[in-house]
């Protein structure tokens, strides 16, 4: 009898650990195949580790016991400002991230830095009842004004409160703002307002040493955001001059040549950049005729800084990629595709087609991908063409696609593996860094509470893996990145984020 | 050179249809794969079937181009009173929805059917600050009050206006607001809201006779809705009668018996009910030992109307089954699980490992599995052992997991083809449909455009498959499904929802 109790406990206690074993390997398998889970930290490296997850648990754990407090379930506007004051961030700031390759030519650099522009001699501004017209020019400009065109120094000189006229002046640079739930209660609204400011700053920042600055400062900016690698997508619009004069196209991307030949000269250490020709989608057949005519002038005159094409702009109100395919399939040859697709919510539309024509394609990598996990083939396809998903977590956010960021499908890629990069899309209409914010809420709001420095680590890894860079140049950035998370890692002092 | 020109032509033809092909099979094993995308549609399915989806494009097509007007990206309170005018909405309340899987004992029927219990003799009321007590009782109850104890016959015949005092009550028996995003303005607030009905009805509700009358009306009302089966989740509280008398939980199941068997002796066309015993998951191991021998108690006593035992209660709050993992693996050689798991928005905490535990105990199926798709080894599983998802749209939306239900993961269940079913939760307490709503919000708001009366045909199918029904009893329900099919699909006439 005491025998058969033992062997019944023996078989319990058997059963018990094959049942620990069973769980045991369910979560260890997870963890393999998830992004960053076959990375294996050095000690050092764990030294980081542990730093990091410390200040992770802290956060994650203190939203879950009081959801109501808890930011990545609100508006990245309601915690934008307090987003410093977190460890996990600082630390993330101070991570080397690689690079960051999803990213517009006039969105990336702050409202502050575009009010400092309209300090500049020869901005003309015109008021209108909501909005204001900025021009660059050697007098009175003719372009309609449903007011009077004045000089900014003027305007800015003759108001009674000149920090008041900047205050307002800056609204107009930024889609921020307090109660982004009322203001921009639909997709509509918001991108009305992400629409407006393109229209609104363009006529400024295509004057030409304006715009030849802004990427030179822009480059700058993401170097001490610890990015040292940058794909720009640009549509490329023609610059000016004073007197009126227009340039071709063609030098506003020779403008960004000279703006990156120039700061690689200053900062050596800069792994570089490259541009993406990116246009508007919302155009017919002859119009991406003459993209494409443009795409191949750029490659042959500048094909170590020409990545490739791609078309830009809400994505269901232009045209799907099925309306291009003859032009698109030829020129396929010739031309590397990384196409915004499936940055949408809607499932079974046009739309959301462009996925299986992105990979159709051929595209090298994927701007946004949102409505991936709709689509198994196309998973599949991803995985096996081994094809990069550029994801924006913020951008989504503030664009309406996802309320509660634990939401995006980002946690679903990280979950199955899936070849993602990190970036940011334009972060300076929504006053967010040029990369940290984004690594920041992928790693805390969206990722697995487990999700640790490998994680991070492979992110930036993938950032150069799937970069437009050539074998030779990618060998020497992955040195050059190596190098800096080395520093890192090796510097590191967890006391330093205390105070 | 002709010749050339004509085979180059050629090839190209030939590679576009390639394209073209490729194109298609992937549209077509995504089809496939979906869940009913197996299913041929007769002809007169195919009628009904075009008259659904002419009046689904309509819906879906003016929010494609109309945002702004867009329900599903909103909250479900925004937009409920409004569903009724939809003629899609009004095809799917007709068509016959098999069984409901998912739904809790006091969250079945409306506000208004509450408030009619309060015209019952014998019904006390205590007014609080901001809520109210109620309680049953042929003398003053001497429960606690802040303030006096009243009849509410009473309190009723000395309310200057009926129609406001009535109206006042009613609120107290729905979660619906005007204005949900400010009223609710995390997961904690709406919680707090859904576990406060419960609190305040209970007392009312588990007067034996009440209780008796409301699980009849809750089958009378489901039946209207066309939903023919039912397996409902209760915490089987003690009932008790006028004079204080309280009786054995056992009874509590046994007045569910006895309401099915009414029920059935006047519906005969209806399938029937099963009970899942379903207590607060917030308790102790010394607890959990009592649930489960009340359990094994009904399931002695009513095997045919016994389906098995689950634990409800925020699931963030209360103790993951990994802490009841002893109790839970011993009874599960004699009770079937029907865990919620997974109803959460996190990731990588024990909430959603969950998930993991549900499926290694056995779990025939899972409630919500809302976290589902960021564990993909456990999908697998799913698959694997063939367990249904219980996935309840609308409480999800509800309920603070997601806001636009286009986020919601059923629409990546339905692209995997995972075993759906879908139900309504505690329908009653925000305004809800029994099951026809949350069909509406499935099919219209989160699945593709493109699905069709296969997906519901499907979904109706999967309520029985993956029922508790024994056998001998499915084949019957399915048959009497199959009838009620025929009848629609052969009755049906589109023009009757033109109006
Ligand atoms: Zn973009
Ligand atoms: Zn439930």
């Amino acid at each position: 009898m005491r025998l058969l109790s033992i062997t019944l406990l023996c078989l319990h206690a058997v059963l018990a650990f094959d049942y620990q074993a069973k769980r045991a390997k369910i979560m260890r398998d997870e963890s393999l195949m998830s992004i960053g889970g076959q990375i294996e930290l050095t000690d050092k490296e764990s030294n980081v580790n542990n730093c990091l997850m410390q200040h992770k648990f802290q956060e994650v754990d203190y939203g879950f016991s009081n959801p109501q407090y808890y930011n990545f379930s609100r508006h990245f506007f309601s915690y934008r400002n307090i987003i410093p004051k977190s460890k996990a961030y600082k630390i993330i700031r101070d991570m080397p991230k690689g690079g960051a390759l999803h990213i517009h030519d006039m969105g990336i650099l702050s409202p502050d830095y575009l009010l400092n522009i309209t300090y500049m001699e020869n901005l003309y501004v015109c008021f209108e009842k909501r909005d204001i017209k900025l021009l660059f020019a050697n007098k009175t400009p003719e372009a309609k004004c449903h007011t009077t065109w004045q000089l900014m120094s003027e305007a800015r000189n003759n108001s009674r409160n000149v920090t008041k006229f900047d205050a307002a002046l800056r609204s107009h640079f930024s889609i921020c703002v307090n109660n982004p739930d009322v203001i921009y209660p639909s997709i509509k609204e918001v991108w009305d307002a992400f629409m407006g400011y393109f229209k609104r700053v363009a006529p400024m920042m295509t004057y030409r040493p304006v715009w030849e600055q802004y990427f030179y400062d822009a480059l700058e900016k993401f170097r001490k955001d610890n990015v040292m690698y940058v794909e720009v997508r640009s549509v490329l619009i023609n610059l000016y001059e004073l007197d009126g004069t227009a340039y071709d196209q063609l030098i506003t991307a020779k403008t960004y040549q000279k703006a990156i030949k120039r700061f690689m000269k200053a900062n050596p250490d800069f792994i570089g950049a490259k541009i993406i020709y990116a246009p508007a989608r919302n155009v017919d057949r002859v119009k991406l005729g003459e993209y494409l005519q443009l795409a191949y002038r750029i490659k042959a005159d500048m094909p170590e800084y020409f990545a490739g094409f791609d078309l830009v702009g809400q994505e269901d109100l232009g045209n799907p990629l099925v309306e291009f395919l003859p032009q698109l399939r030829e020129a396929a040859k010739d031309l590397n595709y990384f196409f915004h697709a499936g940055e949408t919510n809607w499932y079974g539309t046009l739309t959301d087609e462009n996925l299986i024509d992105a990979v159709l394609l051929g595209a090298k990598r994927i701007g946004h991908a949102y409505a991936l996990p709709k689509h198994p083939s196309i998973v599949k396809e991803i995985l096996e063409n081994d094809i990069g998903l550029e994801v924006n977590v913020i951008s989504n956010s503030v664009l309406a696609l996802v309320h509660d960021v634990r939401n995006h499908p980002l946690s679903l890629f990280i979950a199955q593996g899936l070849p993602v990069v990190l970036s940011s899309d334009d972060p300076g209409i929504w006053e967010a860094d040029p990369l940290t914010d984004d690594f920041y809420v992928a790693f805390v709001g969206v990722a697995s509470r487990l999700a640790d420095l490998r994680l991070l680590k492979q992110l930036a890894l993938n950032s150069l893996k799937y970069s437009a860079l050539g074998v030779k140049e990618k060998d020497l950035a992955i040195a050059k990145f190596g190098r800096q998370w080395d520093d890192f890692v090796n510097n590191f002092d967890c006391s330093r984020y205390d105070q």
